[in-house]
C-alpha cells in the first residue's frame, strides 16, 4: 500500500469532480454540446481573471501562452522590459530574444520582489518601451510581485503590462481589469486544479491595439484568429476537449466557493506553513515577499536538500519540490495551492518532520505540526 | 436515456482503459515515476511511427506539431513545395506564409490524390526546394496520398519530406524510415484513440541537418531544446501529464494488437462502409483514392446534407461529420478510425439509413447494413 500526497507548485491535486469529468467518453468539439461548454468555460475564466476583456483557452503548456503574448504583441526590434526575479522571469527574456525583441532586463535578486519604482525609472528613460513582462508568483522562489503597484506605474505609459500568472491565478488575488493588467497568462495545473495541458490568456483593449500592428510571425498562437473563432463559439484548432470539460467543473466549484474565500484559504495555509517552518527552526527563503501559494524554505546546514525531497517522495509518497537552477539543493518548496486544505498541510508537515529527524536535524518532534494547528484553530 | 456513438474523423472514441487512466489522480512530471512513463511512451511511439529516429511529444493540437515542423526546418525566404488536396494541405501553405517561406503550391482537385510525378517535376525544376509538405490522409476529403511513392521521389533530392499524418497514423500504414519520411507529424485524437491535446513529431537525420541551419524564430516548439530534454528523460515545459499516461495505455494496446492487425481492421471497416454506401445507392466522394480511416460520401440530390448530419446527432446520438469548407452540405464523412469495430459501423449505418428514410431518400431499408454484414462475414 502506498498513498501519494502532492504538495508541489504545479501540478496540484485534482478534485474528484475533475477526475470523473476526465474519465468520461469524449464528445466532438464542433457540436452544440461542446459549444455550450466552451461558452461556460470562457465566461467562468473571466470571473477568475476578474476581467470583462477577452480570455482565450489555448491547447498548450503555460509557456505556450507566454509565447502567444510575446508574438501577438510585438515585432522584432521592439523594446520591452523584462523583470527577472527567478527562473520564470528569465523565460520572458528568452522568449523575447527568440523573436528578436530587445529586452531591457531588470535583474532582481532571487527571493526578492521587483521594486515598481525601478520599472517606473526604466519606462521614463525609454518612451519606446512597448511592454513590461512580469511574474505574479515566481514559482522558483515563492515570491509574489506587487502587480497592483506595477499596474499603476505602467498605466501612465503607452506600454502594456503582461503578467505571467501561471502560478497564482485562482489562488491569490489578481484583478486583471482594476489593476491594469493588459495581458494575463495562466495555466491549468496550479490554481485551476486541472492536469497540465491547457493555458489561458486575457487581452485588454490596449493590448489589442498593439496586436493590430505586431509583425512577429505566428500561426498556432495567433490571437486574432482565436478571437474570430470564439465569436462563433469555436476554437481555431481542435481543443483539448476533456480538459475544457473538466475546466467547467472547477470553474463551477470556484464560483460557488467565491474568489475571496479561495484567496483567504490560501493565505491561511501559507500562514500555517510559515509558522510551522519557524517552529521547526527553519528559515524562509523569501520572508519579505513570500506568496500564498508556495513557501520556499532554506535547507538547514548539514542536511542534504535533494535527499530530503527524494526521501519524502520515494519512501513516504509525499511530493514537495526541491530548488531549481541556482537554488538546487539549497531550498525546498512546500506548496499550498489549489485543491489543498488544512489537513493536507498537516500531513505534509508531519512527513517533513519525520524525514528531517531521520536525516539528523535537531528539533522537537511535532513542533511544526502544532504551530500549524494553532494557526488553523485561531482562524 | 441517450447513448452517444462517435463516428467522426477525430476525436475518435476512447477505450475504457484510456478513460480510467485519465481519471486517476495526477502525479508530478519531474519524478522517476513519470520518467518511466515518458520513456515507455517515446519508445511506443517509435513502434507506431516505424522509426528508429527521434519522436517527440508536444503539448498542443496537431497544428502545433505542424508549426513545429515548419519553424524548425526552415528560414524565411526558403523555397518549399506544399501539396494542397484539401483543407489540411492548405494549412501547410498558410503556415509557410506566416513564417515568410515561399511555397510552390501543388493544387490537387479535392477528392483526388497528388501525382508523385508532379512533385518530381517541381523538385527537378527548382533544386533549392528544401522541403515537401504533404498529407497522409486528407480528413476533409477522405483521400489518402501515396506517401511511399512520394518518398521515393523526394529521397533523390536534398529536400526533406514532411507528412501530416495527424489523421491516419496508427490506423493505416506509414513506414517513416522505410519510406523516407523525414518529419512525420501526428495527433492524439485519431488513430491513437486519446482525447486531443498532445501531438507527436518524428525527426530523421536529414531533417536534423536542416534544423541545424534553420533561422525561423521559435521557443515553445523548439525541437533542439526538446531533444536535449529527452536525453534526460524530460520535457522542456510541463507536459500534459494525464494524456501521456493514457498514451502509454493505448501504445500497449496497439503493440499487443500489432500494426498489421490494426491496419487490416481499418481496411475491413472501410470496405464494409463503402459496400454499404454503394448498396444504398450513394456515391463516394473520392472513389479512386479513399483512405481506410474516413469515407466521404456525396449527399444525394434532394437531401439536405447538413440536416442529415444534425438529425443523426441531435435526434439519435450518432455523430458523423459533415463537409468542410467547399464541401459543406455536399458530403458527409463517416469515420472508421481508432477504437471502432464492425458493430459500431453497423450501428452507424443503421442510423444513417433511418435518417435517410426520414428525409425521403428512396432505397431499400437494411440494404446498407446487409452489405456491410456481408463484407464482415466474408473476412
Amino acid at each position: 500500500m502506498r498513498k501519494n500526497y502532492l504538495l508541489t507548485p504545479g501540478p496540484t491535486p485534482l478534485p474528484p469532480e475533475v477526475c470523473q469529468a476526465l474519465g468520461k467518453p469524449i464528445i466532438h468539439h464542433r457540436t452544440p454540446q461542446f459549444q455550450a461548454i466552451l461558452k461556460e468555460a470562457t465566461e467562468g475564466l473571466k470571473y477568475v481573471f476578474q476581467t470583462q476583456g477577452d480570455v482565450f483557452i489555448l491547447t498548450s503548456s503555460g509557456t505556450g501562452a507566454m509565447e502567444a503574448a510575446v508574438v501577438n504583441l510585438l515585432s522584432a526590434q521592439d523594446a520591452v522590459i523584462c523583470v527577472e526575479s527567478g527562473k520564470f522571469g528569465e523565460r520572458w527574456t528568452e522568449l523575447c530574444k527568440a523573436y528578436g525583441i530587445n529586452a531591457d532586463v531588470i535583474k532582481v535578486e532571487w527571493g526578492k520582489a521587483v521594486d515598481p519604482k525601478e520599472i517606473e525609472k526604466r519606462l521614463a528613460a525609454n518612451p519606446n518601451i512597448k511592454a513590461v513582462f512580469t511574474t505574479l508568483c515566481e514559482t522558483s522562489t515563492g515570491v509574489a510581485s506587487d502587480i497592483e503597484a506595477i499596474g499603476k506605474v505602467v498605466a501612465k505609459h503607452k506600454a502594456v503590462l503582461v503578467v505571467d500568472a501561471i502560478s497564482g491565478l485562482g489562488a491569490i488575488d489578481l484583478k486583471t481589469d482594476a489593476w491594469g493588467v493588459d495581458v494575463c497568462v495562466s495555466g491549468s495545473q496550479k490554481g485551476f486544479m486541472l492536469p497540465p495541458g491547457i493555458a489561458f490568456i486575457s487581452v485588454s483593449k490596449k493590448a489589442w491595439d498593439l496586436i493590430s500592428v505586431s509583425k512577429s510571425p505566428r500561426y498556432y498562437f495567433d490571437l486574432t484568429v482565436a478571437k474570430k473563432a470564439i465569436q462563433k463559439t469555436d476554437t481555431p484548432f481542435t481543443p483539448a476537449i476533456s480538459l475544457v470539460i473538466a475546466l467547467v467543473e472547477v470553474l463551477r466549484m470556484m464560483k460557488q466557493d467565491g474568489l475571496e474565500n479561495i484567496f483567504s484559504r490560501h493565505n491561511l495555509m501559507a500562514r500555517a506553513t510559515k509558522a510551522a517552518m519557524k517552529a521547526l527552526g527553519l528559515e524562509l527563503f523569501a520572508p519579505s515577499a513570500a506568496s500564498d501559494v508556495v513557501t520556499a524554505v532554506k535547507v538547514p546546514a548539514g542536511i542534504d536538500g535533494e535527499k530530503l525531497v527524494k526521501t519524502m517522495r520515494d519512501a513516504y509518497g509525499v511530493t514537495i519540490a526541491g530548488g531549481q537552477a541556482e537554488l538546487k539543493g539549497k531550498v525546498f518548496r512546500f506548496a499550498h495551492m489549489g485543491f489543498i486544505e488544512e489537513f493536507d498541510i498537516i500531513a505534509g508537515l508531519a512527513c517533513l518532520e519525520k524525514v528531517l529527524k531521520e536525516l539528523g536535524y535537531a528539533f522537537e518532534l511535532g513542533a511544526g505540526v502544532k504551530a500549524a494547528e494553532e494557526v488553523f484553530l485561531k482562524k
